[in-house]
């Protein structure tokens, strides 16, 4: 199986409104909500490609309830959550009937106190052994040390797991000096990791850092992933537009089930590539339609080279 | 026990955030949670005043079940609640920590099926002979007849229970025709049921169309009441500024334990008043501190004159 860290687990909520006024009273005219944090649509987009797998991180209160509801009725995912005393997180994204536009409210989160932190880890060493590979993914909530990603990554490595983190500022930092396999910053992250605005450069430069392969998300530009084995450029039709929402971990999935198969480089970032857009283009926010994605992957364009032995 | 009636009863959850902005991304800095639904805010303040309550009205879901275990912490509350398979509505107020400006995002509610209903007007058919009175609150989820309130009120009477009536619109007006014991609208809400702006004429309109006593709310003016035995209006110190935020909750809770107390009209409008600007002034919306209270209690002016016999 492939597992997947969500330690700031939600439930995602969406409303949609005529139009979001500041200080105004509003009438709600569709609910939905749906398990959420970076690592459970990562696993819900795993499963949709066929692959079993496990989602751990934290759970809590009656907002933890509702997205253990809801993962259990997801085939393919495994519910290996551990229980805090704390609430799950919600996340509020308010959509405008008019627009199509997105105000986003984020919970922090619970405060994870040490003994749950611990009983974690002691959760993650016992998932480790049955895993293909490991995605790390999103913030961490309060009172999980700002290294944990970093801690997270040796585990895996000691246990030889594929790790691929994705996470943004310190934590990212600190992830990649542990030497993830696969990092997956867009491009605000590497800017804020590098110091660096041009994609190539600053990729070149997170690699330095300790990272085995970076596959930057550059937005309508695609993917550019620099690895050991070379450097390649994955690039979507012109035509797709929607929602970006999910896009990211639609990549990390494409990337992760293309290393368990055995994909080479460029099958990879076509896959994570085509998802990526099929993400963007569905009616519903981080879902895609398998017709869409499978009509896309004929129509990424990939350029690139190998390294010299 | 005062019985009130919450058809759409409410989990209650506020944001603190920087300012809210549409179509940006917020962290949510502080997270509260309470049961709402005016009847439910109305039984947490009679329960304040001493008095017994007892809750009816829907819940379901994983809200309903907040919302239950929320109430069953409120000394003095009894939950009878009627459990529906549809979930409880969130209400989401957004409050910006520079201004204190509130945005409000309602969600609709479930949708109560035919055997929903009939199961609640069972309940209430036990629960009103151990009532001395009853107070129907607020707007009617989905699938409630819009003549809910008027087959409430009718029933009350034949049981001679005291029936308190504060809703709007189209409920409200049918509501009226069945001759609730109290009616209590807002400038807007009296405005809406009779066509006029002028409070005094809309007031005695009102009880023309049925309503044995009108109690119209005039915000910082204070409360108008027309009834049988003659008419008054209280009116708070000028000095009171706040959250209005449930405070004409806590004018039915004044008025109600006012009645079940046998108070003479001028002291239950008194209260009424109190309570309410104690309400405005408290730091949390809805809630409100017992010694601003009993201080605002000597500070309310009230003048009016007795009917002719």
């Amino acid at each position: 199986m492939i597992l997947t860290v969500t330690l700031n687990t939600a439930l995602d909520i969406t409303y949609r409104v005529r139009a979001l006024r500041p200080h105004a009273s509003h009438r709600v005219s569709e609910v939905t909500e749906r398990p959420g944090g970076k690592g459970v649509n990562v696993a819900r987009v795993l499963a949709a490609l066929g692959h079993e797998v496990t989602v751990t991180g934290f759970t809590g209160g009656a907002t933890g309830r509702v997205v253990q509801e809801k993962l259990a009725a997801v085939p393919g995912v495994v519910d290996a959550l551990v229980p805090v005393a704390g609430a799950t997180r919600r996340t509020v994204a308010v959509v405008d009937d008019r627009s199509g536009d997105t105000t986003q409210l984020n919970e922090p989160g619970p405060t994870i106190t040490p003994s749950e932190w611990s009983a974690f880890l002691a959760a993650y060493d016992d998932l480790l052994p049955a895993a293909s590979a490991v995605a790390l993914c999103g913030s961490l909530p309060p009172g999980v040390p700002v290294g944990a990603y970093a801690g997270l990554v040796r585990t895996a490595r000691s246990f030889a797991v594929p790790v691929l983190l994705d996470t943004s500022g310190e934590p990212l930092r600190r992830g990649v000096a542990a030497r993830p396999d696969i990092i997956k910053p867009n491009s605000d992250e590497l800017a804020e990791l590098t110091g660096s605005h041009d994609p190539l450069r600053a990729t070149q430069d997170a690699r330095r850092r300790g990272a085995g392969a970076v596959v930057a998300s550059l937005g309508p530009e695609g993917l550019l992933a620099v690895t050991r084995e070379g450097r390649w450029q994955a690039v979507p039709p012109a035509s797709v537009r929607g929602n970006p929402t999910g896009a990211g971990d639609s990549v990390v999935a494409g990337l992760l089930s293309g290393l368990v198969e055995h994909l080479p480089w460029p099958a990879r970032v076509v896959r994570a590539t085509a998802l990526a857009a099929a993400t963007v283009q569905a009616p519903v926010a981080g879902e895609f339609d398998r017709g869409v994605y499978e009509e896309l992957l004929t129509r990424v364009t990939v350029s690139g080279e190998v390294s010299a032995a």
